[in-house]
């Protein structure tokens, strides 16, 4: 028998889901649409009917486990939390797919998900501390230290999208304001494109955008060719980065920032103007000793193979047994 | 024979150090003058007379360690680097004496003494995320953080004292801007006054004060009589430490935040502001979680304790050979 671990990486859109062996093979990545406006039954019942079809059809592979990565995970308690953009409310997910599966379950949310991945199967493998940062609609946050994901005291630490860079800032969606997300992140981005056509209407290039739906790399390949206004975007979204990175640092002292997700593909014309003004932000003792990676991990994969690691790569009872 | 830990704390202006036995009794306390001016040799020779004084009047007492909490201190290499106020340079404290006591001996930060002092015999034996400030002449803080102390990379992490509230603010003596000790600390409540006084420069109670040696007690004084301008002292400093204690919470998720050292002794006076603007920082769900409290530890026995813990509480060396 192959022994596999069902890793899911569970989206506001979609769901994508894959059998993952212990050195990280995929031997099937397949996805589904999450529709959170149903209630999370359906879904899993949903997920469910895949998850049966696969072993009916792979009699050779013995399902050891199932690892999760989902927003407003709580770790502790196995509970999804009333996720943004899902109506769920609350849902017992380690307890309904234990359940239902007899095998050990375990919950982290997507950006520990994806941080794990990094350090098991990423560019983070030798390093003991390093923080992952994913970069979509919002910006979530993995913290890898000391050799093991943050979670503090409730499950919720690590939140560097949250970390306010100025407290009379944007007004985030949390209602706080200035919310690093809230400059770096499809939703910051959205915001520094408005103040700059407040300042510019005329903008030809601002005026092409399309605000309802923003093209990275539409801006990318703008940057590319010199556009004024998209180097601008990224100056002013590389200087908020570089200052709250430089927060971070100050605070946990990593390896490398690990950049993932959507608008983390701008690759260099974003880490390379973030690197100058985290270095400008930096304490001498730190300057000039933490990287700015992009992950090489394919898109999607991160978060399914850091899912499939909570089972993978869990502590053994001895651990436990004595305290740790 | 009685076990001891020599639980040594180094100041920039005096060192204290006491013989520690497991339950945090200590058996005796001496000062003497840290005189950073003078080579560190010198210094540990002075200390070294008083150490072979009590063993020789104390046979009872058995060494089996030395903890050493510094400023500076890099708990990885067991090198002192370069402290501010002292002119040492770099001095290898652990080898130095070790080779003199032949025992173990270990060395962290002197926040980081404070913090595991509450750890093991203060008010955080039963929390595994809390976060100590230490307020001094600067801000300090040991991060305790998913039940243990967060070091980095580099030994250099949670240097709360130097995150930027304001990357536009108070010029720093590291060379940055905004850092919270600039604002939350003597240095920081020295330029709230000036910056007071030039709003005012008649006010009759910031006059008296002596800027050379500010008195914490007699502003705290000056706010229990009600005076408006030492209200307003207390008003700017908490709302500083609140929205800087805020990004920490956000990051680490902690039980509580324990204050500690000279100006903590202003108490509720400074807690009590604190307390509000920190909540109103916070994101939903980690309001109303957080406590602010006042070590309960008498002044100076924190960094002693929580240096002879190195010792007592070190990990035994099965979790070294299992790779944790």
């Amino acid at each position: 028998m192959k022994k596999v671990v069902l890793g899911i990486d569970i989206g506001g859109t979609n769901t994508v889901f894959a059998w993952v062996d212990k050195s990280g093979n995929i031997l099937s990545l397949q996805e589904i649409s999450t529709q959170g406006t149903e209630p999370a039954q359906k879904f899993v019942d949903r997920l469910g009917e895949k998850v049966d079809h696969f072993l009916k059809n792979n009699s050779d592979c013995l399902l050891i486990g199932i690892g999760v990565g989902a927003p407003n995970a709580n770790h502790f308690s196995g509970i999804i939390q009333n996720p943004p953009n899902l109506d769920w409310g609350e849902v017992d997910i380690v307890s309904i797919l234990s359940q239902k599966y007899f095998c050990d379950v375990k919950l982290t949310n997507d950006a520990n998900a994806a941080a794990l991945g990094e350090k098991y199967y990423g560019l983070a493998k030798e390093m003991d501390d390093f923080i992952m940062i994913t970069l979509g609609t919002g910006l979530g946050s993995g913290i890898y230290s000391n050799g093991r994901i943050l979670y503090g005291d409730n499950s919720m630490a690590g939140e560097l999208g949250h970390l306010s860079i100025d407290p009379n800032g944007r007004l985030c969606t949390c209602g706080l304001k200035g919310c690093l997300e809230m400059y770096v992140s499809a939703k910051g981005i959205k915001e520094t494109i408005k103040e700059m056509l407040d300042k510019n209407p005329d903008d030809g290039f601002l005026n092409s955008l399309n605000m309802d739906n923003l093209d990275g790399k539409k801006i990318d390949a703008a940057v590319d060719r010199g556009n004024v206004s998209a180097l601008n975007i990224y100056k002013e979204v590389s200087n908020k980065l570089g200052f709250g990175l430089a927060q971070a640092a100050i605070l946990f002292s990593p390896n490398a920032f690990i950049f993932y997700g959507g608008y983390s593909q701008a690759g260099d014309r974003l880490l390379f103007p973030t690197r100058v003004a985290l270095e400008s932000y930096l304490m001498d003792n730190l300057k000039g000793k933490i990287q700015l990676l992009q992950s090489g991990l394919p898109v999607g994969h991160a978060g399914i193979l850091g899912a499939a690691s909570l089972i993978w790569h869990s502590k053994p009872l001895l651990m436990k047994a004595i305290g740790e």
